[in-house]
């Protein structure tokens, strides 16, 4: 029974990627190697109004793996999974395989 | 004789949604599921102008399931109940089932 | 011999709603029940110029009842009254029976 | 051989009303009674120029009576008399009889 | 040998005013009789450019004396001599005999 | 399998180059010499965009030497390789041979 | 081997002008004749754009001698020399014979 949430102007919502702290084989991989802090877009605004009422929609897409700031996002609970509520600007880019 | 309240600019009159602390059985919740703060928009101003007079409306609409910050809000009490009342770009996004 | 005043710009003048503390037949009221900061509009001013030169006008009306701020606002003596200035911008909205 | 200010831009120069702190016939008035901050505009700028060069002018005019704000202001004394230079926008409204 | 300034954007150079502590016949002047704080302007920049490029003229011309705020200002020694440079906005007015 | 990033908005990832602190015959080079805080230009965002949503490009191109500040920046891991982001607008200059 | 810098934005880049601390023939002169605080342009960025996406150019050309703040301006090294990078609203304006 989760909700599901429509971010407003040009928040994104996003669920964090935990890296793994273990390989397959079950070798414990060293701090340094999960630093990247990444997430998926789950959800985005509409996007913010320009000075003349014109949308500015925001520059990342559902399903985006995007690099997120150390610090800053707020939290949410939905159901049973934590996300993360970000300002389209605060987000540093999208990668890539 | 409760008053109606019609707020001014792009402000949003909200009833804050008290999350049940039981089941219907009784059992209590554990504190971590209730964690949700949402509430239901109650009325909204007719929003700001532009720069050039133009109405900017507000995103919600009265009727909307809406995720609140955890901070800010002005409390209002109108008869009986208390409400919250908030600028709309303070308001994260809209809920739904 | 009381002056008027009339307010610059997006200013408007307040007077506070004191409401009662006991009822007519004398019983005293709680403190709960008294707690609506409003008042009623009695001047309000042009309006501010947006960037080109156009007048916004104010929000509010002569006459409305509207909910004022926690803090705030200027105190005016106007002979023997005293009124509030505000910023059209920090009132809260407009009360209805 | 007092000199005469124009004042710049937005700027105005009032002359502060300082009112009679005994009656014509030499009862002295309580602090109360002489509250209101008041001035008589003496002088006013032209004005400040918008984003796209347009004059905005002053809302005030000379020898208009204006309610000041309790702080800011800048004293100028020009010849023997003592004047306060506002911004308009300072200014908080216009007194009438 | 002295350098000429020119100065950039909307700053103003002023030549400060030092009023005479004593009369021709050597009588000291009371402190309060030698108060304002004026100044020649020496020469102007072009101005500023608005948001579409276009150039907002300095609101004063060199010649006149002016007004000057009690802080504020850039000490500029060219040869011999002590300047004041300002922004536009800062001066206060313009004094007329 | 490293990542590869797309900065967003008016953001640039530099490579930071870490000047050589030995000659290639194994002298040691003084601390004066390498100073120049440089780093040459991996990717760049698209731009912001402007109050009408025209889109404003980023002032550096992919593969330009740059002078960076000596604070600020976003560190980034991507793969073994430690980058920076930077605000367009952070970066001082390009450096040419 | 020295690197050349095109300042980004309005960066201006300056070579400060060591006033001599001694005549020719090598008589010190007093610190009060020296206080001049100027420089030379050596590279000037394109200029920053306007809202609409103009370029509005910087307001001094290479090869001038400005007039430069007290505080403020970045120190680059470019091989042996020491410049500073002013943004070009900081300097205070240019210097003629």
């Amino acid at each position: 029974m989760a909700k599901r949430l429509i971010p407003l102007l040009n928040r994104v919502l996003v669920e964090k990627i935990v890296p793994p702290s273990k390989t397959h084989a079950g070798i414990l991989l060293p701090e340094k190697a999960t630093k990247l802090n990444s997430g998926k877009v789950v959800a985005v605004g509409a996007g913010i109004r320009g000075k003349e009422g014109n949308l500015i929609p925001v520059s990342v897409n559902e399903g985006d793996t995007v690099l997120l700031p150390d610090y800053g996002g707020t939290q949410v609970k939905l159901g049973d999974k934590e996300y993360l509520l970000y300002r389209d600007e605060d987000i540093l880019g999208t990668l890539h395989e």
